[in-house]
């Protein structure tokens, strides 16, 4: 499967989670033939939950599992510390990054940590995130700790 | 209220976990005045749910809020990446660490990156954890990605 297919998923998290009126961060978790291990989005607004970042929440749709190394993390925005903090412990092997324009969190850090990172910039999500953070920037540095 | 006080809530929450057949590690999120902000422990085995580290579920527990720069995150053990990036994205000002005998994850980060580290090496904490790797390292090591 290749990057832009998997974004799509993440894409549509996102765009779920900015209907709702949540923050428009979207993830998925993939296995090494391309399987959906899990998705999920940002649910500080719906759960009152902030330890519910995109990637977290695509983390644990998936479940127990055994060995990451082989798995993709595909997020529609440069992964915070904390969301990296989570590829690099779990030794999540690959992470195709949506855009990191309107935030740039630890997808260096991780690619000098022998983690293939793909970042693809693109517009789609760009205008997910800048949009939102002109609308709501209250919201989104919440999210961040700012 | 100092280090060893808060340290305590932890150690119960750790404890309360391996009295439910889960990885007894505990967290507590301390306001600026000792407050108690929110607690929990690793729920793994209890919610099947390997996003919730002890010091994410303390952090979940104390709900939405602005401004981490004065409270402490107290846990039983060194944290890991996953947690060490929840305390850096947030700006959790102060960490106090129960011990790092049987885990080392990213306390020295933290410091390096302004963090205010306590490290306690309570025997308590080196007993609970030594003790529950040698019992079952299989569990341990789903836990932490090895």
């Amino acid at each position: 499967m290749d990057p832009e297919q998997m974004l799509k998923v993440a894409v549509e998290e996102a765009r779920a989670g900015l209907a709702e009126g949540g923050i428009p961060i979207g993830a998925a978790l993939f296995g090494p033939d391309g399987e959906l291990l899990g998705r999920g989005r940002n649910r500080r607004v719906q759960d009152g939950d902030p330890s519910m970042h995109a990637e977290t929440a695509a983390f644990r749709a998936a479940g127990r599992l055994r060995g990451y190394g082989r798995t993709t993390m595909v997020t529609t925005l440069s992964p915070c510390w904390y969301c990296s903090g989570l590829v690099r412990q779990f030794g999540i092997g690959r992470v195709v990054v949506g855009e990191t324009r309107s935030f740039t969190g630890g997808h260096d850090w991780l690619a000098e940590h022998g983690v293939e990172v793909t970042v693809l910039d693109d517009p789609a999500c760009v205008e997910l995130m800048t949009g939102f953070i002109a609308a709501r920037p209250e919201l989104w540095y919440e999210d961040i700790g700012e």
